[in-house]
């Protein structure tokens, strides 16, 4: 029998590990760490900090490996992602192959919950042989945004949706809401709005040393987002940002 | 100086507990338990479990207290809702004036996220005199749902709505998502839905002991989880539950 666990870790405060993830962790036989690169080298060094700091199961094995890359050629994008699904699939059916054979608990730390913008429950599916598959839930960044502000996500009895930068950038402002969540914007898609009556929650980093948050009305909040957020990823080399638009109803 | 720490504890699995909720409860001078009446009187008991468990700060004191009744008969729901609110924060002061009177750290247990369908950020705004407000952000019963059934929430750079029975009952299907996330149902809207193409995932009471879960085609699931539903909440004397929708593109 072999296990895959999926456990969201939380998204960059070590203290938003929960209790069920720890034990998840030193339930594990394997424990794969994925290295993405050097723009994303922090992220494995978080995820070897935590196991560092909660890991107390002598028997449990940390095997680091490198993930194929994405062919951003293809001009066909769901094609390119699918591909690429299969190749990390087969690495990780290969990692976990060489290090436990075909039975075992294997473990694999995701960031924030497994359920939200995350790829690996659908690689999951593809492995072979096929897993039993256990997700532990974590916090999200989404969570992480509004702790951050202090902010309430949605109003009393009212809906909210969660986009991307992309879908924001080429819809506008959406259908039938009036809180937007926006994730995964690899710039700054709410410049494409008309900002009136528009107000932003902005948070970088959450939860890590370097966190930054803003908030404003939007015309006003919107240029030193831009700013800041182009300065802080000069510095890094990279950034990870979300933020929250509430438009008054 | 006053802090009050809006400490989120997961929805119903003490192992949804984040080593940053077990720090703030044990950095509390007064935890606050509030009793809501026998329907609820569960939820005051998993408080008081996860208290015993992990509190291991003896000077913190814990206050137990009733809390005042919503007026339903206000014709004005906004009205009322708001009414309630300041009854609730006259309360909270109240209880926090007579235990650590003007200065110290006094923590609430929220179920879930404090930011996600929760009062408790817009009832502390109204305290007097107004403590500094931090939040520890929790797994949510989204993830929760999630992570019941292995599912994915959003597909691959889609956005999803998460909504109310209500509106779901009041609207029908949203506009412009596929994807939809129901809390609050008081019965089972998504029989006013038409159920061709439309798949659920729904599960009730989360993490704890008597978790139900179903999914499946609306068409077929749908009938089945009206039926469990009524028998537990029957069985149990309350229900909480929730599900996703999906529709194929
Ligand atoms: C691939 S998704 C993964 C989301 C993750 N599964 C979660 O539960 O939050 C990455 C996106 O999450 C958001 N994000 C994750 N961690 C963040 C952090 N610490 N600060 C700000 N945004 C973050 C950003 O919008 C980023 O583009
Ligand atoms: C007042 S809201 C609070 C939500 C909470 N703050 C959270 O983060 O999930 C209560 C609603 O959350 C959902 N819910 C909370 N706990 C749940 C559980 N253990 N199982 C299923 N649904 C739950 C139900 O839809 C319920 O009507």
């Amino acid at each position: 029998m072999l296990t895959l666990s999926l456990i969201g870790i939380g998204c960059g405060d070590p203290g938003q590990l929960t209790l069920a993830a720890i034990g998840a962790i030193n339930a594990a036989d394997l424990i794969l760490i994925p290295r993405k690169g050097v723009a994303k080298s922090d992220l494995a060094e978080l995820r070897r900090a935590i196991c560092a700091d909660v890991l107390t199961n002598a028997a449990t094995r940390i095997a680091e490996f490198d993930l194929p890359v994405r062919d951003a050629g293809d001009a066909d994008y769901r094609r390119g992602v699918d591909d690429w699904h299969d190749a990390i699939a087969a690495t990780w059916s290969r990692e976990i192959a060489s290090h436990v054979g075909g039975a075992g608990r294997v473990a694999l730390l995701i960031w924030g919950d497994p359920s939200l913008y995350d790829s690996s429950l659908r690689i999951a599916r593809r492995l072979d042989p096929l897993p039993t598959i256990e997700v532990v839930p974590g916090v999200t960044s989404i969570q992480a945004l509004c702790a951050a502000h202090a902010l309430p996500l949605n109003d009393i009895g009212e809906p909210f949706l969660v986009t991307t930068g992309r879908r924001l950038r080429e819809g506008g402002w959406p259908a039938g809401v009036d809180t937007v969540v926006v994730m995964l914007d690899g710039g700054t898609a709410f410049q494409a709005l008309e900002p009136k009556g528009l107000q932003i929650w902005w948070g970088a980093y959450l939860g890590m040393p370097d966190e930054i948050m803003m908030s404003g009305e939007l015309a006003e909040a919107g240029p030193r987002i831009v700013a800041a957020r182009e300065a802080a990823r000069e510095r890094h080399g990279w950034i990870m940002d979300s933020y929250i638009l509430k438009r008054r109803p």
